[in-house]
């Protein structure tokens, strides 16, 4: 099993960016952690940070040819990239959307994701445990609908 | 570690209602996974479901002097029960908030919880592994506070 | 032919209530009238009023083992219960909506019905009538399904 | 007693037109079953649709001059005819208004009714049988007046 | 100087419809005073009225041919009829809008007007004096602009 | 009969303040034509203009004990001076409120006036003649309610 | 003189709840209190807390038959329970409605009462004193009507 | 081929009515070109105008029995007019919405076509070439339905 | 202790304006009662009443020298003086917001107090009870904060 | 003639993506079309796709040196990108907006068109024909211009 | 070339009100600053500061006759008063807008400026130099001005 | 000191772009300035001008390195990148945001910056004084933190 993991604009900052909103761990750290965890799951995950909209959706868009699912963290592109709204619509790979911080719990703005609607669904608010959940849970999605 | 796990108004209902959106899985399933999920991590859970918006306050309160944490489905109070929201406030217990469907796909006022604010973190959209998913983040979230 | 007639809050105090209103029969009147008109159609009703959203949804989530429709006047509760909606929702009995006064000659707020959406359709304005329509409509309902 | 049916807009089409949603009737037919609902209650009933707001209208003026009750399905105006609201305020006959498939349940701009205001209740979702159903609410509702 | 007189909607009714709101005039006893009132004035006045939109914007257009201005009361046309405004806009004569009542001391739907924008003036309020006033208004305008 | 002709905010600069809009006349001439005016009627008007609210209610609340009726100019104060509206409301005099241009036909915060709502009518878009037809108004107003 | 005390949802952790919010007295001090105060007046007062709305809406009902008024701290049903609105509506018994904390200087949600309209008045922000302060206006409002 | 092409209100004063907004050329020379156009790709083309809802909608709902597909510039009944949607949504005819200028740059109102949600396509813009670029998509679309 | 009271715009009128809103006591009555109460409270009180907003923010600024707290029915202000508003903030001086009628039950627009953010609590609808309840509330407050 | 055409993101996908809404042409093959219809009418294109919001803006930027027009579908941009609107704006190039499905009958989000308020006009809902269609448009817009 | 500055509502207390949002300069300081700044361009600059909106208005009017420009702080007025808005656009001076707190970073209603619309530009969140930056532009554009 | 100045989308067009709204100079003649400017300060400037929203925040995120603080001129990114104020916010360097036209008197749109909540001030409408206005500020702004 392939998957692809996709971090949003200014996640590469993490550790060092607002830690009392965002947490400690940094971005590689994150990355080892899920790499372990797919390998568990004999499964094999890429990386791709990003702070360019268009990477992320060339990323999605390529993702249709080797992975069997995405997971993503899309910053703040949640609240108004309807591109990459559409990407995922496009290329309909199971994709799950994870969130570092509870997006719901914070200013209003933050709390309308334009993503949602073309998602399996949305983890939100346990910090790096946000993705290791997401994983989970997509690996899970996958394999029910092989089954 | 002691938790408490509450289900919100018509989950009693769960495997019969509206299969297609909610799933297959009785309730009962659900709390047989998670009771063996706990106890794998050395915790104890307590169930209780209720289409009573008071009853489940009451447990909200009676947790206070037993449980380490809650979980909870909140059905349809999700979206309008504020007095769910302030008695999950008062009584300060890390609480995770889970939902079958993913609510922020649906319809308008689905894609509103007045709980949020005072929860933890949110999981939506993955079926009864939401569930699953949810007491991992609460069981972690207790440790972490405790260390 | 088995019905379950609901009646929402302060329904009990019909005839004394704001009787400019909502008229000056009493619950028991409408009830005695209800049991008589569903006899000359071959039919059972059951009543059951109460305060208690929660008494609500569990008569309607009752009613999958016996009844064959619903006939409802949700009282306040019209406006915000979306736990009595998805209960409704839920147990797919065919459900007709009535009230006394005209909502939608009311306060604004009384003009939404959160339960519309998953009923039959909707009587307003006719005082204890309503319900009397609301009956035949019910079982003119039931019988077309039928054949 | 004598009463006047109004059918707005595009209801000539009824029985060809989206019968999913409108049912298979046509309008002779229903024209045909209140004829004979109101002999019963010893009633005369005239008829009339129209695409135009304006004979509407006028039929609702001319009415005041030989009608006791009007029953109308106003059909789209029911959104938007502020002038048709007006005439029935005018010529204050009880007036009953009917809706083929339930309204509550559709687009937003459908769930408004802007003669409501002015009408003495509403009936919707009950495909002809609103129409019936409103026949004998006004039926009533002239007799108590003059009782 | 030649002027044209609408009259929207049941405004036919005047005198009869709701004196406390609308006054008691009639509208031939309206139209006998603006024709004293223009004739003293040396202007002729011409008068329509009709509950037929399109009977409303017809005349307007054929104002063009013969009119120097208009004064119309628009009647429930005043809050939705943009294609009365864009006759108006089209004709570019002079237009002046009057109402009987104080439209914005009513009901919210009525304080707007999608006309005010193509008129000179609107003149809301004084009952019959409403047309007197605007019929001045109106003949000033005319005057000023050919002065 | 003794009238209360109150000018609001800018009004002093009427006749050098933006002349496309508000015209050429200055607020001299305007009180001059209409000392005239109310003379030709028998009657007696008193002016104010201020920039200062609290002035305009000071003067609302003298002309208790003096005035058959207000004429107002508000300026900007119609768009929330609602300390001037109670003021009008307190003191029950008749009142006519005019506007130089025709605020329905100009930005959506000059469309609506917090005053309307206790005022008798309302004249807008004729320039300096707006007082003119609103003094007229005015006058029979208050014959009308003496009659 | 005899008088029902309600306290809505969440009030029995008065004391141990967020006391920054809501203050460091108990509901029974709070009770013992209005007691006193109640016996130097010559009245006696009753009490009931719930987190159930029906028990609520219940007690409104029973106190038409021993009550003389309500004083009620409805919790955050404040904000949405219309069926208890129609309760109080329904007994029509002057009603105070308090609120420990300044419910106008909080979140937008808690600023809104449906409750109001069919109170006498709110007292809101002064901790347990706006049990006090109610209770004395409840007291002079049931003299009053009385003399 | 047969094709109904539709003419709203206020179109009939084409080349004179604002024409920096609508152009130069009358309906006249717009219908002359459709006409040409139409034939020569083998379809005959009938026109109506009208300043009247309800020939609009008549001639809709005659179009069933002889057109294949309807081509309409609402004018302004693309903002409010229901009854036309619901008719369109009736007849089931590819139906091209055009406008002659482009009316999402132009006011709020205007930016929103209550007919879209039931019609093929719209095309606005171009002037009388929305016309032309209209026929050509409207003879595709019913050519390919045909294939 | 020294305390301010400050009445706002058309409180100067009270007894004589619209008393079925605003009681029969006048403004004379209520300070006498309030001198009395605060006496008995060993308290001094000063009063002002203004239509003029600069002066109500002046005297509140001046507070800052020799005042202990500040009673207030701001009157009309209530709903958009943001400049009172920040004079209250800035003098930090406890305040407490008054009003005889319930606002919350009466037009939306005075459903909203945009003072209330900087105050202390609010007391609405009792008559002039509510000043002498708001007294009360003001002595214990400031007491309190001395303790 | 020169003419830039712009492909916004996910057209790429053209083709594959959802084809029961965008259709079954690629983009390959679309751009094969409008090249031959061009050339048919001696006018030469360029092609770009993006999903890169700056690539667009930095052709548009580029094209005022070489293009005579500007053709655009900017996919999901519409309704969000305010950079690409201002660049439209800058180069001051004839723009027609082109969409393949009809977004006036889908997502309210997508009924809005940032891009509208800077283009010659708008087509929508016709597939891969739309391209051709707006072609037709921008170069009938540009000889006119030229004339 | 002659300044005047002015100073809204409560920038009196400037200095000691909330000095962690607006800073510690006392307006006589920043007096100071302005008066030595303009000095240095060879200007005057004359002060007022007022709780008064109407003696603002008052002061803008009468700088007609002496200044060349107008610095103003208009403090809470920022966000209501109309009538100073219409003062800045009678005078036709050239009006420079500053704020001590980046208000566009705060609540809501302090992100509105009602006057920003008649001003050139705007100034906001510098605390005293906001001021000193606003006077250099002021300086700049009248000099352009006259260049 | 070290300085980093961001342009955003469209700025590279700056004097041939809409120079009514936007002024004469170009992006060149402005950094040039800016240079001098900074260079009396002892200070050094470093410029991007980007219509990639990624290479402005990777610019952002670079200057955490090198940089004392950031002056920004967002272009439309102003209105939507909720990307861009995260960037800004993640890095924590004193930024200054800059427009040269008054955004806040144009459209509604222009009038939101979704940036301001975390920049120290805005400076808007001075054409390329703006700029140097800002230059100013945001020297003053980190010298003071220093001190």
């Amino acid at each position: 099993m392939q998957l692809l993991v996709l971090h949003g604009p200014n996640l590469n900052l993490l550790g060092s960016r607002e830690p009392e909103v965002y947490g400690r761990f940094t971005l590689t750290d994150i990355n080892n952690k899920l790499t372990e965890q797919a390998a568990a799951a004999e499964a094999a995950v890429r990386f791709l940070q990003s702070n360019h909209e268009g990477e992320l959706i060339d990323a999605v868009h390529e993702a249709r040819s080797w992975a069997d699912g995405i997971l993503i963290n899309p910053g703040a592109f949640t609240h108004y990239s309807y591109a990459l709204r559409d990407a995922i619509a496009a290329v309909a790979l199971p994709t799950v959307e994870v969130h570092l911080s509870n997006i719901h719990a914070r200013e209003t703005f933050r709390q309308k994701s334009v993503l949602a609607a073309v998602c399996v669904g949305q983890i939100s608010g346990f910090g790096w445990r946000s993705y290791s959940l997401g994983l989970q849970a997509l690996l899970a999605e996958i394999k029910e609908k092989r089954a």
